[in-house]
């Protein structure tokens, strides 16, 4: 593979997916990201069930986004489908991030979405994070992993979100799913998931009867690092 | 800025910010230190958004007390006008820290004050911690900033708390703050908060109709330390 | 001990009981590893109540299968007469490991399985893995540590389980055991327990009337991991 | 201090105190390490109030039985009171240790005792770990530290309790107190009751009706480590 690009591409994801095991969000295999070069409609996905301590970036198995694997003898993630349909879906994203991120897998389990409860929340996603409904039988036999990722897309069209304002979802009794400008942008966002995650859990454990923050606190912290009269950070020159 | 009291000052609150993050207060940008030189009445805090791998004592923003950026070409902490309305109000603290620890902000989130339930918590806080109400959506469209420190403010006067014996308080949907007479000291307050917070979600859980300490037992234990008879620690020579 | 089968035996269980210890499923002496050669019919096992760090290889106590220790002035760890009675019961596993860890004890104390709540689960094993009945007086008056084993056993009889896709059973008011090919998957299966008991508990702490997932789903990836169709991981060669 | 045997208790004990903080059973200088030499009735103890880095094995303040600071000009803990009634009535035990360790804190802030809910605890504690009553206000007013020991040694008489048997206590609203044959020796009955107490948390938040394990498993596990007839561990030689 010798196209600097795609190359270029393959290390981004591999430093994503080495940075998912340092910062604790997967154990093991749990977990894989991906990212995708626009021009050429190719993603690069970890493979399958490989040790993180044995994968280099080379390793990174490319799939164009019709599904084909590219140049490579190691099958990728068994999430690929799952990732692919998100790039079709959503058509602005470079990066998809998939955990078993505790808290995040817990309130997966519970069946529950992670409640907007604070300005932690507020400050990265603009509302709710949707917990899909458990997926059919019917489409767990037709095509498992494609399936997940329409379930994903259904969720966001049933409930009118937005994809780049609320940049993860989880699926129910599974996990979260999360993305970004990048790869590096969809880690981040899994992170930032994982944590309030964590606070959501205990405050509804202390107060189940505990509502999401009101619109306006909502709209004032989200839009006052993401708005377009943002004023959270430094001038972008 | 070659003033040396000031120079002084941005070390300190350097210090102070990198001190929270080690201490695993904060993850990412996830909050922010200050501190006051009272002769000039300038503070100097973190600049808004960047990452702590970044910082030096130099980035440190210099405010003066009336909210003027003094000699800096980054934006101060977008929470610089609640520190701001802390120090006016609160004439004896020297440091201020605002964070979103993770059970702080819990209790924060849930709407509940830091109840005093033990002897580790009259060790540094002289009863419950209060947690304002959520802020008034004419508040949030005002100044919200501004108006969040008027927020801790109102309720300190409202409880009829003294900002010298409790010194934190919690923001409902939002998170702690905590004061010193210095930005370490406040850090300090930071983490007991922290630790007693954690305490009191896991004591609360466990036993829901728990009452804070009586009178006696938290008059003991807090004046034992910081009473005019204080009989803690070692003789101040 | 010149033997190199045994000496490789003994090895391979010093490696996987320090392992416990680096993965923090065990503090001080709580726990062990077994490995058994079938050849032989013998086992290795940790000492009793000896600190790790005094321990080598050499330590790892031999045991016939049918209970004697061979060449070993040291005790064989308490519990060895439980593993004794799993190796007999299961004639294909190889390794067998117990351990006190946090959350599967957790779960063993209040008496509950460790409902399958998501696919993290059905990843490993296949539906909800058992907890056994209290221990009867009349088992703990006669021989203790083989009861134990028998409890399992019946366990997985009562319930109708396969020990091979079935790989840990809690103990009422004990802890885990867990099992595999070697004492390397024991310890990893322990892992994999010890995580999503974790994720186990707070999910039925913020939802209590969860269920166990469908069996549709539970097939889908439990089998396309283990089942003869698997497509999880790389080719075997 | 030129003693021998003073100096080698002063060592024990700062060695103690150190790890506390180096198993996080304590932060800052939360918690107090003592020991005794039962020939000269003197105990040494951790100086109140002073920083662990800033700790030699000379800082260690040697007090009498009966309560004089022996030689040194620090002030010795400020519980020491208590230390010194636990030393007077339980005649055997040769350390004692205080902390606010997260999780027996949270117990005894909850007014619980630790219930014997498994075999981790068997093992080590034969039984129950009680919770003393809310010290009294006159008891408070009167010396509270002398009292605290005082409310201990009460509970265990009502309750009929052994302290050989039962090395720790709860405070109620306060915290934990352990001991042991030595300094050591109680550091590691802190150490293992944080680690009970933390199960015994969240065994009762997903069961709460779950009661103390019956006698003959407490009785089989206790005993086989600690009776006449144990056969845990190795033979003493």
């Amino acid at each position: 593979m010798s196209d600097p690009d795609l190359k270029k591409l393959k290390e981004e994801v591999f430093k994503a997916n080495l940075k998912l095991l340092e910062e604790k969000l997967v154990i093991f295999t749990f977990g894989n990201v991906s990212g995708i070069n626009r021009k050429r409609n190719i993603i690069a996905i970890k493979p399958s069930g490989v040790d993180y301590s044995r994968l280099s970036p080379a390793d990174m198995v490319l799939v164009s986004l019709d599904g084909k694997i590219i140049d490579s003898d190691l099958n990728p993630s068994s999430d690929t489908r799952t990732h692919l349909q998100l790039y079709r879906a959503f058509p602005e994203i470079g990066g998809v991030v998939h955990t078993h991120s505790r808290y995040a897998t817990i309130l997966a389990q519970a069946c529950m979405p992670v409640r907007c409860l604070g300005t932690t929340h507020a400050d990265y996603f603009y509302g709710d994070i949707p917990c899909t409904d458990v997926i059919s039988d019917e489409a767990i036999r037709k095509d498992y992993e494609k399936e997940t990722g329409s379930l994903i897309i259904d969720t966001f069209k049933r409930l009118g979100l937005d994809y780049k304002f609320m940049k993860a979802c989880l699926v129910a009794s599974h996990g979260p799913f999360a993305w970004g400008n990048s790869p590096d942008e969809a880690v981040f966002a899994s992170l930032i998931l994982e944590e309030i995650a964590m606070q959501n859990c205990f405050t509804r454990l202390l107060n189940p009867s505990i509502k999401s923050i009101k619109a306006v606190l909502l709209d004032k912290h989200y839009l006052r690092k993401h708005g377009k009269d943002a004023y959270y950070g430094q001038k972008k020159s």
